[in-house]
């Protein structure tokens, strides 16, 4: 039996494990200045702006069947 | 060739994609009431307390040589 593949094939694959840490007072202030008042990370690992969500995870949805989306932060009006 | 596994193996399966959306402020609050005053979430499809990271991760390294892990959100003394 073959292990399972990698769910990160790309990125920083020369670390142990890829850990993304924020200050939740930084990220509100994105989230203020964003139009829609949205930060999106990514939880697919394919994205080009990873941390954060480019997208790309409905190519690979689409690709394979999976449904794997972005964790999402909003801030109300 | 065949098509490439699933990233997600088992959460809501039944839905076309997993997104989970949070408003900050909420997250603020829960930042400050952890004694470390962190908030994890996964981003390996693997934890038990999905949207939440519960460590598993580490397993599923170990296990495939991958090397994934959470995004964690911070709040300064
Ligand atoms: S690009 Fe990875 S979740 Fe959106
Ligand atoms: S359990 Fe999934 S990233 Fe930690």
């Amino acid at each position: 039996q073959s292990k399972p593949e990698h769910i990160n094939k790309a990125i920083k694959k020369d670390v142990d494990k890829v850990v993304d840490k924020y200050d939740i007072e930084e990220v509100t202030g994105q989230c203020d200045a964003a139009s829609n008042k949205t930060v999106s990370y990514c939880r697919c690992w394919k994205s080009k702006k990873f941390p954060l969500c480019d997208g790309s995870h409905n190519t690979w949805n689409k690709e394979t069947g999976d449904n794997v989306g972005p964790l999402v932060l909003t801030k109300k009006q």
